[in-house]
C-alpha cells in the first residue's frame, strides 16, 4: 500500500544504508576510532560562539509568541530586511525583503522552486557529477532531472553539450558552486559562458529559463577564491541557500530563497514562493533561528580547519598517486578511482576500515567522493589506511 | 512561467490575503484596538516557562554540533523512545521510537504521509467542514480530496454517506480532531462506528483504508472531555501530531507522525516516511526543538485561558440569537450564518470591524468561523460589535 514512487525509492536508498550499517559493523569490531568513515557531509566545525548568546539575549528580550510564533510565510520582513542589506553590502546587488522567502536551509528552497516552476514532464538540466537529491526534487513535482557533463579536468560545465540538451520544455538549469561532491567553484567566465547559451536558448526557443544556484557552501571557500553572485549575471536566476555549513547548524533546517528583481513574472513568482512553502508543509523556516541569523549576520565558521582538513588529506592522496582536482571549496574531494569500477574500489578500501562513496551515486562513474569534514586527527591516523589502499593497486 | 497549478493556488488564495489587507485598513482608519479579527488561528496564550529554562539548559549542556546537527531523518532516537514512553503511559500503548518520525508540524506530517501513500488519482476522504489546506496537500501528490458531510447539529460524520463515498481508489480516511473548525471531538462510539465502516470496507474492497488523524488541537481540550487515541481504535492508522499548540510554538515547526505497529507493510511504511521527510526537504524536524520537546514532555499550555474565551464569546452570540454548537476543543466557534450567503454575512461583519473567516473556505457553507485565540479584553470589547451585528439581522 506504499506509493509507487516511494517503494522505488527504498528500494534506491539501501546502498547509502548499507554503507551506514557496515560502518556500525566495523566500529564494533575495529572500535570506532579504527574506522575512517569520509562517506557523511555532516560539518565537524563547531558554529561560531556568538550563536549560543544570541539565542539566549533573544529568549530574554522578545516575547515567546513573537520568537516562536507564526509570521508571514516568507518569515518575518525584518529578517529578510536584514538579509537583503547584507547582500547589497557584500555583492553590491539592490535588494529587499521582498526578493527572499526564508526557507528550511536549501534542500527546502530548491523543492518550493521546483514547485513553483514545474509543469508534469518539464526538464530540470543539471550537471554531473551532482546531488542525487536533485532527482529525487524534480520529480516530487512530475518534472525530468537531466544531466550534462562536465569536464573531469577541472569540473566546468560543457557549454556545448548544454546548448544541445536544452528544449522547449527546459524550465531550469540547476548548478551548485562550490560544488558537492567536486569542491569545483565557477568563475565570471564560466558564467558568462553558461548566462550566454541561456540567453540564446531563451530567443531562440522564445520561452524564460531559470538558473538556479544551489549554494549551501558559498562560505566554505579556500585560497581566497571568490564565488561570484549569479544575481549580477542573469536575470532570471533565483540562490537557494543555506546557513547549514556557513554556521554550522544543519539540523536547526534554516536557509532562504534569494530572487533577481529583473525575473519575468517576480511579483508572481515571489507569491508562488511563498504559497509552495505554506502548502508543502513547511509553513515557515523555524522562527527562533530566522531571529539568530539576523542578529549573527555575517557570522562564520572558522574555514581553516576545514583548509587544514583538505591540505593534509589531498597533499596525501597525490603523493600516493592519486589523481584528483584540488577543490576551491566545500568539504570533498572527488579523486579519480584507479580502477573503472568506483562501487568496487569502495568496496577494497573497506578492508582497510575506509568508508568512501562511489561517484556513480553523483552520476560520475569512476571517481569517489571523500567528505573530510572530520577531525584532523582522525585525518591524520587514516593516512596509513590509504597507503595500503594505494598499495593494493600498485599506485606510482 | 509559473507553473500552472501555483498559478490557480495563487488566485485562489486572494480571498484571504484580501481579508488581511482588510485588516490592515480598518486599523489605519479606526486604530488596531478597534478592529476585531477573529480570522487567524495565531495562538495568543504564553508557551509554558520552563521552554525558556529548557532551552538555555539544552545549549549549555550539550555540544553544539550535536544539539544543531543532522541526525536520522525520522529523529533523534532519545527524542523519539521518550516521547513514545510517554504515549503508552498516557493511552496504554506499546509504542518504541521507531513509531515515530519527527516532522515539521503536523503540516510537515501529512505531507509525508500523502506522499509515502498517494499514487496519482488516488482518492483520500474527509468530512466537511474541513481545513481548506488538506485539499492543496493531497493535490500535491496527484491525489483528489473527495468530502462527507457531517451532521452539522454535532458535527459528527455521516457514515452511511461515508461508506457509499469509499471507492477502490480510496487510500485513506482523513479526520481532525479536536476539530477545526467546529471544535468536536470524535467520540470512542464515533470512533467505534467509523473503524467499523472501514473494516467492512477493507474486506469488500479487498483493500487497505488507512485512517490519518490530524490532531493539532489534542491537548487543547475543555470540560474534562476525552480525545480518544485512534490508536486504539483500527490497525492502519496514522496521527499527526504538532506542538504548535499544544505548547505554543506554531513558528518551530515541531511535531510528529505516530503509526500503530499492527499497520499493513509496518516496515517499510515508517521507511516511506523516513525518505518523504528528506526528499520533500524538511530532512529532518528542527534539531534543538526535538530536543526541547524530550526534556518538556507532558507540560502544556494554560489551557483555562481559551477557555475563558470560548466561554466568554460563545454565551454572548448564543445570548444574541445565533445557533452555535458548542466547542469541546480547539480555539474556534462555527456559528450558522443567520442568512444562507456566509460570505454576504462576513462582508457585512466588517462595517462593525469585525473580521470573520465564511464556512465556505472551509467546504461548509451557511456557517462562520471565529478563531478565539485572542486576548480576552479584546473579546470583551468585541461584545458590542456583535451586538450592532445582530441587531442588523433582527435576530431574537
Amino acid at each position: 500500500m506504499i506509493s509507487n514512487r516511494l517503494k522505488s525509492l527504498i528500494s534506491n536508498s539501501t546502498t547509502i544504508r548499507a554503507m551506514f550499517e557496515e560502518g556500525k559493523r566495523l566500529s564494533k569490531i575495529h572500535g570506532e576510532e579504527n574506522v575512517f568513515d569520509f562517506s557523511i557531509g555532516n560539518p565537524n566545525v563547531e558554529p561560531p560562539e556568538n550563536i549560543k548568546e544570541v539565542i539566549i539575549d533573544i529568549l530574554n528580550e522578545e516575547s515567546p509568541n513573537f520568537v516562536h510564533g507564526y509570521m508571514h510565510n516568507s518569515g518575518y520582513e525584518d529578517v529578510r530586511d536584514t538579509i537583503s542589506t547584507f547582500l547589497n553590502k557584500k555583492y553590491d546587488l539592490s535588494l529587499t525583503g521582498k526578493n527572499l522567502v526564508m526557507t528550511c536551509g536549501a534542500a527546502g528552497g530548491l523543492n518550493i522552486i521546483f514547485e513553483s516552476i514545474l509543469n508534469p514532464g518539464d526538464e530540470i538540466i543539471t550537471f554531473s557529477p551532482y546531488f542525487g537529491e536533485y532527482k529525487n526534487y524534480v520529480e516530487t513535482f512530475h518534472g525530468i532531472l537531466t544531466t550534462v557533463p562536465t569536464n573531469t579536468e577541472n569540473f566546468e560545465p560543457d557549454l556545448e553539450a548544454l546548448a544541445n540538451a536544452i528544449t522547449s520544455k527546459t524550465k531550469a538549469i540547476l548548478i551548485n558552486t562550490p560544488n558537492n561532491p567536486t569542491g569545483a567553484i565557477y568563475s565570471k567566465e564560466v558564467l558568462r559562458g553558461l548566462t550566454h547559451v541561456l540567453n540564446v536558448k531563451e530567443k531562440e526557443l522564445n520561452t524564460s529559463i531559470y538558473l538556479i544556484s544551489d549554494e549551501p557552501y558559498r562560505e566554505i571557500v579556500y585560497d581566497d577564491v571568490e564565488v561570484p553572485c549569479i544575481l549580477k549575471y542573469y536575470n532570471n536566476s533565483f540562490i537557494a541557500y543555506s546557513y547549514s555549513k556557513s554556521l554550522s547548524l544543519p539540523g536547526e533546517r534554516i536557509g532562504y530563497v534569494v530572487t533577481n528583481s529583473l525575473m519575468n513574472d517576480f511579483d508572481e513568482m515571489m507569491a508562488a514562493l511563498n504559497i509552495s512553502n505554506r502548502v508543502l508543509g513547511f509553513v515557515n523556516a523555524p522562527s527562533l533561528f530566522q531571529r539568530v541569523i539576523a542578529k549573527t549576520i555575517g557570522s562564520e565558521v572558522d574555514v581553516n580547519i576545514y583548509k587544514k582538513n583538505r591540505d593534509l588529506l589531498y597533499n596525501h592522496l597525490v603523493s600516493l598517486g592519486f589523481t584528483c582536482f584540488k577543490p576551491q571549496g566545500a568539504f570533498y574531494l572527488f579523486p579519480k578511482s584507479p580502477i573503472e569500477d568506483d562501487k568496487k574500489f569502495c568496496e577494497d578500501a573497506k578492508q582497510f576500515n575506509l568508508l568512501l562513496v562511489p561517484g556513480s551515486t553523483f552520476g560520475c562513474p569512476g571517481h569517489v567522493r571523500l567528505a573530510y569534514c572530520t577531525s584532523y586527527e582522525k585525518i591524520e591516523k587514516s593516512l596509513q589506511a590509504f597507503d595500503k589502499l594505494a598499495a593494493l593497486y600498485n599506485l606510482k
